[in-house]
Formats: structure tokens, sequence, C-alpha cells
């Protein structure tokens, strides 16, 4: 059996990360360089408010969505601008081997970087999952894994399935709920009383994981509308996605009091329901053409979230000793199948009033291409998590489960929030 | 007398809520449909970035502002967060029943939306002078009622008064802080030894409503810029509050300062008064020719703020017993009558340059508005207050104010912040 | 010896600002008036979203950055919103003033207000040397300094240097660093037990911190972009600055790995460290031709940035006296020495290929730039450092050093964090 120590990752983490950053920069040094074709200037201009609040979302938002575990906030902050830093470094090389093969060099444009953050945030989804019982070196292996399948994902369901670039982002969140499911269980243990205590909710790291929330319920329409192009359906986007959250906000305080004998609110709930709207209007966001679709959809997001969350949560937990340290599953997973399922109804709809023989073909491309974005994420995950359970990546102890002290200097002093 | 343990609303809000938000969503699918009409796309985009600022001020900026209560900040952020998903439906609708009235159908595009939001900030103003003390049942009812008195408002403000959206808009923060007050004065009670501690401001609350008053003092350019349509008029808009903001922040801390005897400066203040030059200043903000006359408002209005929570808090708290929570008063209430007077003022002068019979009577219609406003806010506030006394709402015994505990499904260990 | 009770500034503080803010606004009555001419309306509604990302930059950004300071958060946020309230008024006059000296009067548009802002941020910088050892009247007479000597150094550098205003605020960095020192350097002293255990960080703080680190991060690109006006460099800016952050904020955590014995992060470094990627590419952001470069800046700048808070704190604290409260030194020193050295290179190697007899002269002017900058900071900083070292400005006792409460109003509850 292991020391209570925790592993130190000094001679583990600082060469995997440093050779992996050097080799970056050796691979952007050949093959890539900046696009000098003088676009839409305006556009351009336009496209970069859009692409900083992703990044707010990603830094800020999932930063911060995270923190709410009362002994490992430090960590959670920290590590998400890690991986997202050097997740977005390797989704732009991947995205481009693999979309520009033949003309032998990558052009970096808005486009390609805004793509490669998007990306990146699945990694940073994922992580949510585990978070709290892995160190920085397993994270930078499952980004590096996450991203690589995400961008497999991508560039197969474009070929075969006709994915386009809108479908693939806004299922990426089913994408990385899965991965980050089966990471967690092949990863779980057992989780000690001492362990047990630190995931308490405290009153700071409580208001900083609703800071997250707030800033990714913000800026979330600009997610689901990043990559539509025509104005009009970019409108619907940001329209439908903003009345979807509104409702789902509103839903999820509300079920969560109803759900408790004493009527009282759980704060967990409120952090990850609020958002299962946006999720779940994401993949059919620009077609929903009024409002009453996209408040349904977020009520009935909130509900399953909510639902989920009380019910399953528990039952999954003893069955499979499934942990999902941040309440992944209810955020993106369950509100994402929905929205998988709203968007293959919403194209059968609009297929059925010209009734023509490719029908049947194409109601089962629109439901292959959710079954593809599962299947790869559970296999992916599950390979990830296979990886991770090796011993050569000093994972933390089980006694040092949630605790900034075993991946932080801290002074004696400063141990209370 | 009632038990000490807060009354469950677990059998009143959800209920109540999800009923509301089912009825609103019938009302949307039979009244409201999006606007399909291609106007200026790249003013919508441009208007998207400054409806962005306004959510970040509601949701983010109003929030937090308000979190600066010890025990009652999970409270704070989550309710503002709730009334504001809330009121937004609720204004939308009520705005496009009253404005368009006879077309049988609610357009919705991005005024209407950003109206919507804007009407529904008056509600967590108000919220500010009564938080702490009241339960989301009584907020909701709340908000049902101020947007409704707000619309009407509006619309008779605009087909007597001539009053326009931005006059309305900029007017409803003097609405919403004589509402605040209203209900407060209606639902206050002696406060208990215990309830007396849990208002004090411990450091990490007094930096979250930091957060939330740069957010404020950041944006309110966009906000009191966001109704006007003319650049020239927005530009000078967003300069004026630019500097009433600089000057009232530079005036509220140093007479804070001067206010105490050993030369300490107040936090809570300071959250509230730097912001009172951006309220003085919104009315006539598009109006004001020059930097100094924004700069003389921001400093007048940081001196009465601050004059006024020394002075008058004391005694309006011990002749009527009003507590105001988070400083509505001088936050908005004060500044927002100094904004009326100096709108009132520039109109006349104006007005006065070339002479006319009808002169008289427009000077009346300016100071009418104010007085209009103001009527409103106190009419409405009271019929409000009086409505949340009654027993049905469950309100919190007080034994419980101010407490998140009542509310809030808490670990056991987890109750320092 | 002193009272170990601070001196009250009450009767020093709020005279001398609310006098410097009624002179403000005399000097604006005659000297200003607003830009009146129609410019290009499109243009004025694109930069003021860049000037708004600089505001939040410096009002959250900086003025979280400071905050880890575990007993001196409060004064942190706040003094900065108010020497950034000032500094901005007294850097709009200065630049006037000086800037168009002969037409009488100071024409305030868009581009001056941004320009006074950015040159006002070198005061947060440099305060953040001495944070916790000076009091607000101080920090308001360094302001008045700081923002002379940064416009002085300015308008001599753009007659004589021929530095532009993208050059000058870029190297604004590196003033703000070495004018800091000198200062720290003139008012440091031996600390008292005490005062040690009080800058200890703690959880809570060292989030703060992290909020105002990713809202920089966030919005570096938009800074180093700000003052450039052909679209294609800054599209050029803003791609190598996000690379170099990227870059930057892995290299950091990953070395701060490194060099603790027991492969333990200190979050420390983290807040300062992954913003060195911004400062070093600051200068030549829109000369970089390839995304490689850039991403190797932020490399050597994440290096040198730990590795000179590891070995060089340590030697300058004990050799010098020098605290530097919060790391300015290695998060904005040495990194803008580097982008200094960056930006002299790619000038000589430009020159390079056509050859002239002038070259050697224009290296001298690349290299006489940086020296400038750094000779003024010194020197201003070394005066500045004198003045406040004077009795009359009543700093703080050592025993309250790093303490909101000689500065703040407190309840007896409320001192824990």
């Amino acid at each position: 059996m292991g020391s209570k120590y925790p592993p130190s990752v000094r001679f583990c983490l600082p060469p995997l990360t440093i050779v992996l950053e050097v080799l970056f920069i050796v691979l952007f040094v050949f093959y890539t360089s900046y696009d000098t074709s003088l676009g839409n200037q305006r556009k351009f201009l336009e496209t970069y408010g859009v692409f900083q609040d992703v990044i707010i979302m990603a830094a800020l938002g999932l930063g911060f969505l995270t923190s709410s575990l009362r002994r490992h906030c430090w960590s959670s902050v920290a590590f998400n601008l890690f991986m997202l830093a050097f997740g977005v470094q390797w989704a732009v090389l991947l995205n481009g081997f693999l979309e520009q093969p033949s003309s032998g060099g990558i052009v970096i444009n808005l486009y390609s970087i805004q793509l490669a953050t998007m990306s990146a945030m699945s990694v940073l989804i994922s992580a949510g999952s585990i978070l709290g019982r892995v160190n920085l070196v397993q994270l930078v292996v499952m980004a590096l894994m996450e991203v690589t399948a995400f961008v497999i994902l991508r560039t197969f369901g474009k070929k075969f399935l006709y994915m386009d670039d809108h479908i693939s982002l806004t299922y990426s969140h089913v994408f990385a709920a899965y991965f980050g499911q089966m990471v967690d269980w092949r990863l779980s243990k057992p989780l000690l009383e001492e362990a047990k205590e630190k995931v308490q909710m405290a009153t700071g790291p409580g208001l900083f994981a609703m800071l997250g929330t707030l800033c990714l319920w913000i800026f979330w329409p600009s997610f689901n509308s990043a990559l539509l192009d025509v104005t009009d359906e970019r409108k619907n986007a940001l329209f439908n996605t903003h009345y979807a959250l509104a409702v789902s906000a509103v839903t999820a305080i509300s079920v969560s009091a109803l759900s408790n004998p004493g009527g009282k609110i759980n704060l967990i709930h409120i952090h990850n329901a609020v958002l299962a709207g946006g999720v779940a209007v994401g993949p059919s966001c620009h077609l929903i053409p009024s409002p009453w679709l996209a408040m349904v959809l977020g009520l009935i997001a909130g509900l399953i979230s909510i639902g989920g969350a009380k019910c399953l949560q528990v039952c999954l937990h003893h069955q499979l000793g499934i942990h999902d340290s941040c309440g992944v599953r209810y955020t993106f997973g369950w509100p994402g199948l929905l929205g998988g399922v709203a968007y293959i109804v919403q194209m059968v709809l609009r297929v059925d009033w010209t009734w023509n023989p490719m029908m049947d073909q194409q109601v089962l491309i629109y439901m292959g291409m959710l079954a593809w974005v599962v299947a790869i994420g559970m296999l992916s995950g599950l390979l990830t998590g296979l990886i991770l359970k090796l011993e050569i990546w000093k994972a933390p102890h089980e006694a040092k489960y949630f605790d900034d002290q075993a991946f932080w200097k801290f002074h004696h002093l400063a141990t209370g929030f």
C-alpha cells in the first residue's frame, strides 16, 4: 500500500509538459502560418467579440463552475486554465492536420482558433467528472486523448454523416459528458470518510461556483451561435438560447425546492441545472422558429436535470461507483441527449412535409450522428480511463482526494477559506 | 406565535412558479413570434453587444452587489437570477400586450428583449431593500407586481407625458428605489439581536459585493446609452456616464473617510456610492454637452449618497423602521432624484433660449414625469407591501432573517465562509 | 516612536482629494470640450468595445490581482478603483496639455480617454509593489507623480525617439515595474512578525486573485491591439498575444512545480507568471509574422518570470530590502524587458535586409527607447519614493502593514474571511 503523502509530480509533470510544449512549438514552426488574406475586416472584429465570449466561458465560467469543492478550488480553477491553454494548441494542430491534409501547411485564422477553443472546452467539461481524484499529469494525458478523439469524431462525422461544425460542437457537451463518465467509472474507488468531508460545500466556494455559472449563463447564447454564418440563424440561435436559459433557471430552482422534504434548495443543483436549457437547445437553436419551443425545451431540460441529479445520482453512485465530482452528467449529459433528440425531431419534421424516398435514410443519418457522438465518447473515455489508471502517473492517494494541499504550496496559517 | 423553524416553501413556491411558467409558455405559444424581417444586420450585432452588457449588469452586477450580507449571500445571488429570468418573460409579454394592443400578436426582436431585461432590473433593485427578510415566493409576487406597475408607468408616461424609453428606463432607478422603500416599510419589524449579527459584513462577502459594484461601474455607460439611437447621443451618453462615475468613485471614497471619526472608510458606502454618478447622470446623459457638467453631477451624487447614508439612514431606521438591507435608497433613490432634477433643468435651459408660450406647460410636463414616476413607485410599492404581508406566503420568522439556512440545503460542516 | 494605532487620514485624505477633484473640474470647464466631429460611427462602437476590455482589465483584473494579501484585500480592490478613477482624469488633462499645446483647448474623444485609461494603468501596476505599506494619501500622490512622469516620457519619446503610442503603452509595463521598484526601495522597512503572517495567502483571497489573473489573461489581446489602427496589424497582435499567453500559462504552471522540492505549485507564481507572455509579446505583437515566434517568447517569459521569482526574489529582498508586495517585478519587469529586447531584434532584422547607412542610428534609437523608459521609470520612482517617505502623509505604522483594519470600518464580528 502507498504512502498517505501524495507522490510528488516534480519529475513527471514538468518534463512531460515542457517536452510537449516544445514539440508543439516545433510543429508550429514547420506546419503553420497566419492567414494573411485580407478577408472581411468588419466581420473579423465582430467574430472576435464572439470568440472572446467563448474564452470567458472556458476560462472563467468552467473554471469557477468546478470550484465548489471546498478544499479543491485552487486546483479546479488553475488546472482548468492549464488544460485550456494546452488543449487549444493541440486542437489547432490536429484540426489543421485532419482538415487540410493535402495542403502541406495549416493556415491559422480566427475560425480555426475558435474551433480549437471550443474543442478544448470538451476537455474542461469532462474534467469536471474526475476533478479532485487525479493529478495534473493525468489531466494533461486526458486532454491529449480527448482532443484527439473529438477531432476524429468531427472529421469522420463531417465526412460520413454530414455533421457541420455547429452540430458537432453543440454535440460536444454530450461527447464530453460520456467521455467523462467512462473515465470516472474506471478511476472510481470508494471514498474515505475524510475525503467525503472535503466535498461538502462551504459558503465561499459556493459563491465562486455561482460566479462560474453566471458567466456561462450570460454567454451561452454566444457559444450556441458562434459557428453559425447566416445572420438570421445567429439571431434565432441567440434568442432561443436566451429563452431556454431563462426557463431552465426558473424551473431548476423551483424543482430543487420541490424535491427536498424541507423545501430547501440545493445550491449544487442550481450551479448545474440552470444551464441545462442552453445545452438542450444547442443543436437545434438556429432552427426553432418561435420562442415557446425553446422555452419548452428549457423546462424539460430543467426537470430532467434536477430529477436525474436527485434519483439517478444515488443509484449510479452505489451501483457503478461513479462519483461525478461536479455533476457533469446532469448538466451536460442528459440535457445534451435531450438536445440531440430535439434536433432529430426538428429535422424529421422539416423533411416530413415534402415526402421523399430518401427520408428514412436521412432520419437514420440524424440518429446516427447522436449515436456516433455517444459511442466515440464512451469508447475513447473507456480507453482513457484505462490509461489513466496506470501507476506511472502517480495519482494522488485516496486520503488526499479533493485536497489542494496535495498540489499546492500552502502556508501553515492559511488553510481556512 | 410561530415556530422558529422557517415554514417550508415546498408546497408553495414550486407549484406557483411552475404554473406561472407554464402559463407564460402558453401565452408565448398564442401571442408571440420572432421578428423575421431582415433588419440592419450589422446593427443587430452591435446592439447585441450592448444587450450583453446589460445582462452582465443584471445577473452579475446586481446579483453580487447584494451579496454583502454575510449569511445571506447564496440567496442574494440565486434569487437575483431567479427574478431576472422570471421577470424578463413577464415583461416581454406585458410590454407586448400594452404597446402593440391591436396587432393581435407580439413581435419579439432584440429591442423588446432588451427593454424587458431593463424593466426586470427594477425588480432586482427593489429587492435589495427587503432581501433577507422575505422568501422567494414573496419575491416572485413582488416581481409580478413591480413589472406590471412599471409597464403601466411606461405606457401611460409615453402616452400622456411624452416620456421616451430612454427617459423611463433611466427613471426606473427612482421608481425601483421608492417601490422598494414602501414594500420595506410595510414589511419592517424590529430586528432581533441574532439577526443583527448576521448583517455584519465579513471579508469574503465584502469582496463579492465589490465584484458586483465593479461590474456595474464598468458597464453603466452601456446601460445609459442602450436605448439611444443616434450615434452622437450615444457617444455623449457613454462619455458623460464615464466621467460622472469616475468622479463619484473618488468623491464617495473620500467623503466616506471624512464622515468617520477615525477616518476609516465604510465598505458599504463604497459598494453603493461609487455608482451614484451613473444614476444621477442617467436621464440627461445624452444632452450634457461637456464633461465638466457630468463631473459636477457625479460629485454632488457622491456627496448626497454618502451624506444621506450617514445621516438619514439612522433617522429613517428609527422613525419609520425602514431597514433597507442593501442601501437601495442612497444608491438609487437620492441620486435618481438628483438626476431627475438635472434633466428638468437641462430641458428648461434648452427651451428657455427661444421663449414661447408653451414653455410653462413643457416645464410642467418635465416635472410631471418625475412626480409620476415617484407616485407610481410609492403607490404600487405600498400595495405590494400590503399583499406581501399576508400570512399565506409563509414569510421567514424574524429569527431566521438574513439567513441562508432558511432556504438552502447545508451540509453540517460547511457553515463558515 | 509612533503609536501603534494607525494615524487617521481624516484630515488629510478627504481635503486633498476633494480639492484636487474640484481643481480637475475647473480645468475641465476651461480647457476641454467633446469632439463633435462625426467621425466614422461604426469604428467608434468597435473601438468602444476594445476600450471596455481595457477598463475591465484595469478595474477588475488589476484590482483583484492584488487582492491575494489575506488581510488587505478590501484595500487592494477599492484603492485600485480610486487610483483608476483619479488617474484617468489627470491623464486626460495632461495628455491634452502636452499634445495639443497650441490649440488652447483639449478635444476629448474616445482615443484620448482610452490613452488616459492605459496611462493610468501604469499607476495600478506600480501600486502592486507597495500595497499594504502605504495609505491612500500616498497612493494619490504617487498617481499624480507617475501619470505626470509617464506623460512626459510619452511626449519626449514621441518627439525625439519616434515612439508611437502602441510602443510607449506596451512599454508602460516596464516603466511601471521600475517605477514601483524604486518607490518600494525607498519605503522599505524590515517587516515585523505580525505583518509577515498577514501576507500569507488563504484560499479565498487566492481565488479572488485568480479571478483577476483570468480577467487579465482573457482581455490581454485587446490591450496589446488597442492602439493599432491597421486591421491586419490588429489581427496579428490579437493572435500573437493569444498564443504567447497560452504558452506562458502552460510553462508557468509546469516550471512552478519543477522549482519546488515537493513538486508543489505556488499559486503566487501562477497569478503572475501566466501573464508574462502577454507582457513579453506586447511591443512586437503586431510585427511577429508567425505563431511560433510568439510561442517562443511566451515560453521564455514564463521561464524567466518563475526563475526570477524563485531566485532573485529572496536575494533582492535580503540585499536591498525590496518587498514587492504583489510580484510586480516578475510579472511586468523582466517579461517587459524581454519584450523590449524582442522588439529591438525584430526591428533590426527588418531593417537588415536592405542595408543602409542609417541602420546604426536606427538600432541606437530602438535601444534608446527601452533605456529611456527604464531611466525615466527609475528616476521618477526614486523621486516619488523620497516624497512618499515624508512624515506629512501619515503612513501606517509597521505593525499595521498589510491590514485592512487600518483603513476600513470593521464590525467586531466580521474579521474572518
